[in-house]
C-alpha cells in the first residue's frame, strides 16, 4: 500500500448493504504484508449461481487456471482471495498451491473443491506457500459476516492507496434486488505490486449462463476500457456472483438473457462495473489527473476503441497531461500510430469543451489559454472525430508521472 | 538540445571521408531555435540515384507525403532538411510550405523540384514559415562543402544530446566505395522535440530499384527494431543516396539486387544503418541504460518481433531497468500480453548470462546477486526462450526514467 491517497480518491463511501447468502471475513496470514489483513474468504450459504471473466495474458496465474477449470460447473460455495503473492509463474508448485488452498476452503465452509474459486495478486514468480491459508479459513468461516465489504475491499489491496467498493440496486420482476461490488488495482500489472481483481455479487436469482452473457458483455465498456500502462495482468480476475436470495421475495429465477425483465438489472450491474472500473483508473500509480478519450466518426466501433486506446496509452500524450499541456500533436500522432483508418485533413480533436484542431489543422479559434484552462482541471475530457463513419468508443486512463516511475523503479532502494 | 549529454552518448567520432559528388551546408534559419543551426542543405553535382522508407503513420506530415510523390522519378539533386518545424498537421498550409520550400530549392541548385527531397522535424500544427529557406538556400548552394558530416548532423538535432553519424567502406566489383550516415532522434516523436530522420549517401553506382530494395531490407532489423517510448512520429525518414562517383574508378554499375557483387556492401549498409539506429536508442529521452531484448524459439521470426517489442515497449519493464531490477515477472507479463502463442511453462528467461527462469518458474539456481550485478551495467542484454519453434528477434530500446517524464512533461514549465 502507497503512504500518500491519490488525489483522485472518492470523498466518501457508499453505505454497503448486506447480500443475502453471502457472509465474508479476512485475516492477516502473513503473507508477505505485515500488521495488515491479507486474505479474504467469501462464503454461500447454499450455492451461488457464477460467472467469471479473466486476463487475456497467455502466461496467466495458477488461480486463473483453476477457476476456468471450475467455471462450468456453474456453482460457488467459496472465494478465496490474497494480496501479497500473485501465485504467477510458480509452474508446478502454483498448481500444487491452489489445490491445497481449495482443499483447505472446501473443508473449512463444507463444499466440494469444484464449488472454490480463487484469485492471488502480488509478487510473480514466488512460490506461494497455501499452508498459510490452512490455518485461517476455518476460524474465518466461523466468523465470517454479511455486512463486511469495506474491509474485503481493503484485504485485497496492493499498490491501491485507497479501497474500491460499489454498489446499486435495481428491480427484477417487481422484486428489489441489490448488486455489491469490491474490486483491486493501481497498475494493470506490477510484481510485489498491483493486478485487477474485482468480486461483484447480487441476491437475484439469475441462472449462470446468464450471469456469464451478463458480464462478458458488461466487461467490455468498463473493465475492458481502462488502461493505466498499457500493461496486462497475469491475474486479472472478474467474478460475479448470484445468490438467488431474492427468490424468497418471489422473484422469478431468470434463465434467459433475452429476459426483458432483465432491463433495469443490466443497466444497474453496468453501472456498477463502470464505477468500479474507473476508481481503479483514479488510483493508477503515480496518477494525478483521469484522461476520459473518446473517439468518434470512426469506420467501425472497434477501430474507435483502437484507435483510443492507442491514444490512452501513450507516454507522450500521458507526460503532456501530467504538464497540463494542451499538447494536440501528440494525439495526432498517437491516432496516426494506431494503424486503423485515419484522415489527417478530416481529424477534429477536443479538450474538453475546446476544439483545438479541425480540419487536418490547428483550429483558426484556437485558444490556448481555454485549452490550458482544461488542462488544469482534475479530469480531462479527450474527444477525437475522424469524420469517416459512426463508429465510436470512449476509454479511460490516468497521466504518466515521475511517481509512476518512482512506485515502480524505486521500490527497491 | 538537452542541456546534458546521454552518458551513454559514443566516446569518439569517426572520421567521415567525403562522398564524391555531394556537398553539404547548414545555416542559421531562425525557424525555432536560438544561436544553432537549424537547416542542413544536400547538394548532389549530378543526379543521385534515391530510395526513401518513411513513417508508417496514418498521419502523415507534409514533407513525406512531398518525398512519396517524387520518389518514383528516382533521381534527387537536392535534399532540404529543418529541425524547430515539423511541418506536421499543417493542412493545406503545409502542402504549399513543402512547394514552396522545393522551389527555392530547385532554383538554387539549378534542377527540377522532383528532384529535390525534404524533411522537417520539430514541433507539430505549427505552419512552417517556408520563406526563411528561400533567403539561405542560394548562399548555402555556394558554399556547401564535401568535408561537412558533423555539423550537418548537428544542424537536424531537436532533443538529441548528440549528433549522430556513421561511416563504413565497402568493396564493391573491386573498387572501394564509402557509405556514410547521419541521424537524429531521441523519442520516437515529440511536438517541439524529437522524431527519427535519417540520410545516408555512398558513391557507389547503384540504380534506384536496388538502392530501394537495400533500404527496404536493411531497415527491418535496424531502425525498425528500435524504440525509444512506443510512439510512432509522423515524420520519421529514412533515405539513402548513390551519387555514382565511384564508376569513374571502373565500378560496374548494380542494376539487380541478386549481383553477387553486392554481398559486401549490403553488410556494410545494414551494419551502418544498425549503428545509427543504436545511437538514436542510446540517447533516448532521459536513456541511463540500453536495452537488447532478444526472443528466440517463437513460431516465427515476427513472432518473436512483435513478443520482443512487447517487452521492450512495456513501461513495468522500462522503470524496472531504470530501477536496476531484475524484475524478470515483468518480462513474462510481457511475454504474455503479446498475443503471440506461449506456453508458460516452456518459458526461460537470462538477463545477461544469468538465466532466472525456467520451464515456467524461478531458475532453481537463481542468484538474486549475479543477476542485480548485470543490472547496474550501462547495457542490459534481456534473452526470453520460448521453446516453440525456430523464431527470433532482437530489439533494442532505453530504460524509462522520471527524466523521460521532465522532458515530455515539464518542458512548459
Amino acid at each position: 500500500m502507497s503512504a500518500s491517497v491519490s488525489p483522485l480518491a472518492p470523498k466518501s463511501y457508499p453505505d454497503m448493504p448486506p447480500i443475502r447468502g453471502l457472509r465474508m471475513a479476512t485475516a492477516a496470514a502473513g503473507i508477505k504484508y505485515k500488521n495488515r489483513t491479507d486474505v479474504l474468504l467469501m462464503v454461500f450459504d447454499q450455492p451461488a449461481a457464477v460467472a467469471g471473466v479473466f486476463t487475456r495474458s497467455k502466461c496467466p496465474s495458477a488461480p486463473v487456471d483453476f477457476c476456468r477449470a471450475n467455471l462450468p460447473h456453474g456453482k460457488a460455495r467459496a472465494v478465496v482471495v490474497n494480496s501479497g503473492n500473485a501465485n504467477a509463474f510458480t509452474g508446478l508448485k502454483g498448481r500444487a498451491a491452489t489445490e491445497l488452498t481449495a482443499k483447505s476452503a472446501a473443508s473449512a465452509v463444507g463444499c466440494a473443491e469444484n464449488e472454490v474459486y480463487l484469485a492471488s495478486t502480488g509478487v510473480i514468480g514466488e512460490p506461494l506457500d497455501a499452508g498459510k491459508f490452512a490455518g485461517v479459513l476455518g476460524d474465518m468461516n466461523i466468523g465470517a459476516k454479511p455486512d463486511f465489504w469495506l474491509d474485503a475491499a481493503k484485504a485485497i489491496m496492493t499498490t491501491d492507496t485507497y479501497p474500491k467498493v460499489a454498489t446499486r440496486s435495481a428491480s427484477l420482476g417487481g422484486v428489489t434486488v441489490t448488486i455489491n461490488g469490491i474490486a483491486k488495482g493501481a497498475g494493470m500489472i506490477a510484481p510485489d505490486m498491483a493486478t485487477m481483481l474485482s468480486f461483484v455479487a447480487t441476491d437475484a436469482d439469475i441462472a449462470p449462463d446468464v450471469l456469464q452473457q451478463l458480464l462478458a458483455t458488461g466487461v467490455e465498456p468498463t473493465f475492458n476500457s481502462v488502461t493505466v500502462d498499457s500493461d496486462t495482468s497475469t491475474s486479472d480476475t472478474l467474478m460475479l456472483f448470484a445468490t438467488g436470495a431474492a427468490a424468497a421475495d418471489g422473484q422469478a429465477r431468470v434463465t434467459s438473457v433475452e429476459d426483458p425483465a432483465l432491463a433495469e438489472f443490466r443497466a444497474a450491474l453496468n453501472a456498477l462495473l463502470k464505477d468500479l472500473a474507473l476508481q481503479v483508473v483514479r488510483d493508477g500509480e503515480g496518477a494525478r489527473k483521469m484522461v476520459e478519450v473518446t473517439v468518434t466518426g470512426a469506420e467501425t466501433d472497434a477501430a474507435a476503441k483502437r484507435i483510443a486506446l492507442s491514444i490512452a496509452n501513450s507516454p507522450l500524450v500521458k507526460t503532456a497531461v501530467a504538464g497540463e499541456d494542451a499538447n494536440w500533436g501528440r494525439v495526432v500522432m498517437a491516432v496516426g500510430k494506431a494503424g486503423e483508418m485515419a484522415d489527417r485533413d478530416r481529424l477534429a480533436i477536443w479538450f474538453g469543451d475546446v476544439r483545438v484542431a479541425v480540419n487536418g489543422e490547428r483550429d483558426p479559434d484556437y485558444s490556448e489559454a481555454a485549452a490550458s484552462a482544461v488542462m488544469k482541471e482534475e479530469d480531462i475530457p479527450v474527444r477525437v472525430d475522424l469524420g469517416l463513419g459512426e463508429g465510436r468508443a470512449t476509454v479511460w486512463t490516468c497521466d504518466l508521472t515521475k511517481e509512476y516511475v518512482a512506485i515502480n523503479g524505486d521500490y527497491r532502494s
